[in-house]
């Protein structure tokens, strides 16, 4: 529960029944309250900020849909609202809000509110501008050119092409559009009378449901995206593919690509590239990278060797900076080895919009790159967390957040009785049951996890009603439901973990 | 050129020399410092605000790209830089920007700074949810739920779904991959082999480049968007358009959809949709309204009737709000009449993420509706300005701005030896080309079009090196390079169209 009350923020009495009419730019003039109008908001987010690293503090206040709308009435009026109900209105957004930001929120892949991208989105948002050309954002098209060439230096590529889009699933839908035209370029404007067959792409059952989505909006069919199967810790078996590259090839389909996933969505587990690639390259296949969670360790020198050997041999990589970067939400980028095909496969020649006539050098617009028209500046953001942190200080904080998890890793060990270690985890999702002291006596069996995977929603709801932890629960397609943890914000420490292992003991406890 | 050199900005001596490490959540108590470094963000981001809406001020501070990155080095760093450094950044990005809230930049389709809009983009980047699931978002979840289903009520329909999308191209792809599936559902699953033969779409050769863009995303191949004729408005021609589907069906190929836009981003032309919406039903055919421009006149009691008469026969609709409406970058919204059909179309049980043994109603859960995974929060500015300006006032807004565009058409026809109108404008958009003083004895003729076209470029970099004013120059595929303006934002009166006006005049007059 958030100690600060709505009704607390107040704006001066002169003011506070006016609308958004009395401001800049309706009312000439009007600085000061425009100025104080918006103080206020910055008031509210100030303290918010305060709240949301207070471990006192709850991580959310969790009501039913039902009940939430009838605590917060969020219908949208005919008529405009005073100015202190769009203040009002903002705190209790927030109130009943889920604090991502909050150390002990460890549900999702992205979690965490980084001050200095939180800063640059703000910034964003004030200039409005949209990223098509040079023309209309001069700095933000130049630093999204110099950011993303440096991501590809730091893969290991000294050419290539990079853009940026609104999330994972779209980088990785670029891959299969991209592999596609590698291999068939006739496609993009004849469509399937340029192929030969059906195409198939390939990926884990372990790896992120975008694949499917991208052979769905691709028009390859959802069957013509191929599971192959993964080892215990959840890595693709390189001879499975192998083994289904064949089987496709002999019922007359074309392989065009093989995903390898750096750090799967559940179990954070990584494909072995160098295997991956030597297969992609004995078939002439296409190997795509979705790290969109786990790219990120390419800048951890400790790290990057033992999970993302041969990356640099991918022919494009999806790598998120909204995941453990810590990016603020949203951050993708998508990057090609090969210099000018993306240009070359997705240019629709849309002339009247990106001119070529243009005074300046306009091989900056990124129009003729992007499936997209108009596109959100996702750069600032990421390029000021540079800023601040440097190289060095993304480096840092994945090495700080492997030791984090090996530190859960060696709690849950320590407590045998309380909890069950799924696997030894290669990255930061921990994955564990937890067991509530009248299985205690029972050895581990899959019976056992039948029971134990029951619990967890009850575990979760009883989480989010006391608000005070967020921590999701997943199966595999292996096992049934267990809990898996995230450490991806810089607000965790050693003591939130002990924290989150005990209150999961304290809620499940008498199940 | 802003006239707050980036220099003025500077922290307290104590904390100009420390680093993000120095603030929360990495030093615990160090919430001095933190609202410090905050509050200067927002000194500089409210400066920049009044700024904006100076007249005094320029558009922009032109420099060449190796010019710029001369001035300012965007190079990011190994290490991190000191707070006073970042503080300088965001001056210096804002200062080498392009006030896109500035009453003299009439470049884009998506212009202005709206005040509110702003203020929530600033609230959702410190929320920074990810719009998955009620869990996670549960505010933001059911503020989308209610204001896409009021626009729905708006369009005139009183069932169906909709989706936020990361902009018009991504929303119109939605529409391909619907009227697909509505025609062929078991391509979802199987691809080209469940298909009878090729596919095809149609447009008009008015019509956006996203069409063209998801017909080659989707497989069908660019060569089966057919582009429909448009009269000399830029309206489809209907009779074309049937001639085009009989056409394509002669040759063996299968039409699935027509899109019909409404409000085309050169000349603002609306097609007809009644009389396509005849067509389409007449041959079995999904109707799509490009609106991502135009969509928001359905907002004028006034004005609906005559652009966007038969809106609710269409099957689906793009319409962003982050144009017309005035709303922040990136929101952009996808609807479809038929209830349950877009769920049917994307869902790919991805049981992992969006589990369904969760203990509350998970039917407001989204992620089975998206071709997204996780997708920004782009409903709660929208839903904030709704609240602020209430339906009443984008009316209002909508309202003017077509005033305002018959105030610039008038004094475009009271200069005819210096102006030359285009078109009679439907919409916002006014097209026409400026005579320079050499000229003005010539009659209008092809030959003087050409001759005026060829000035556009040249006007347009005296334009942006003056930095006083931005208008776009664009063809349109019947004649040559033409001025386009739009209105789209607040801050513009008719004393800002005479400045346009005669700031062409004074930049053009020699030429």
């Amino acid at each position: 529960m958030s100690s600060v009350h709505p009704d607390v923020y107040k704006l001066q009495a002169k003011i506070a029944d006016l609308t958004c009419y009395d401001l800049l730019p309706f009312k000439e003039g009007a600085h000061r309250e425009t100025r104080e109008f918006l103080q206020k908001i910055v008031d509210i987010l100030l303290d918010y900020i305060e709240l949301c690293y207070d471990r006192n503090e709850h991580v959310l206040e969790y009501h039913s849909p039902d009940k939430l709308k009838e605590l917060f009435n969020m219908v949208v009026p005919h008529d405009g609202m005073t100015l202190q109900h769009l203040i009002t209105d903002c705190a209790t957004v927030l109130k009943y809000g889920v604090k991502t930001g909050h150390p002990h929120f460890m549900n999702q892949l992205s979690c965490g509110l980084d001050i200095i991208s939180m800063a640059g989105e703000w910034l964003t948002a004030t200039a409005n501008c949209n990223m098509f050309t040079y023309e209309i954002s001069p700095v933000f098209i130049i630093m999204e050119h110099q950011v993303l060439k440096r991501m590809r230096r730091i893969i290991g590529w000294h050419s290539g092409d990079s853009i940026m889009s609104p999330g994972g699933t779209i980088s990785n839908l670029y891959s299969v559009i991209v592999a596609r035209y590698k291999m068939f370029p006739d496609y993009k404007v004849q469509g399937q009378k340029a192929l030969p067959g059906e195409l198939v792409i390939f990926t884990t059952d372990q790896g992120h449901y975008s694949m499917k989505m991208a052979a769905m909006i691709c028009g390859l069919g959802t069957s013509n995206c191929i599971y192959v199967k993964s080892d215990k810790r959840g890595k693709m078996i390189p001879s499975e593919l192998e083994r289904h590259i064949l089987e496709e090839k002999a019922k007359g389909k074309y392989p065009i690509m093989v995903n390898g996933t750096a750090g799967t969505t559940v179990l954070g587990a990584f494909d072995p590239i160098n295997d991956l690639a030597d297969i992609c390259e004995k078939y002439g296949l296409w190997l795509h990278i979705d790290g969109a969670w786990g790219g990120s360790m390419v800048l951890s020198h400790k790290h990057r060797t033992t999970r993302l050997q041969g990356i640099e041999r991918a022919n494009s990589i999806t790598w998120n900076p909204h995941k453990l970067m810590g990016v603020i939400l949203q951050c993708s980028t998508f990057h090609v080895r090969e210099s000018g095909l993306l240009e070359h496969c997705n240019r629709m020649t849309a002339e009247y919009l990106f001119m070529t006539d243009k005074f300046y050098d306009t091989h900056y617009d990124t129009g003729d790159r992007v499936i997209q028209c108009g596109r959100h500046n996702d750069i600032f953001k990421l390029w000021f967390s540079w800023r601040a942190r440097g190289e060095a200080g993304f480096e840092a904080r994945v090495d700080r957040f492997m030791e984090l998890a090996q530190y859960q890793v060696k709690r849950i060990k320590e407590m045998p009785d309380k909890f069950y270690l799924l696997m030894e985890p290669e990255y930061v999702n921990v994955c564990f049951w937890y067991i509530p002291q009248r299985f205690r006596h029972m050895p581990h069996s899959p019976e056992k996890e039948e029971e134990l995977a029951r619990l967890c929603p009850i575990i979760k709801e009883r989480m989010m009603k006391a608000g005070t932890l967020m921590v999701g629960y997943q199966r595999d397609g292996k096992v049934p439901n267990f809990f898996r943890s995230i450490i991806s914000q810089d607000a965790i420490t050693e003591k939130d973990i002990d924290f989150m292992l005990h209150e999961i003991d304290r809620l499940g406890y008498d199940l």
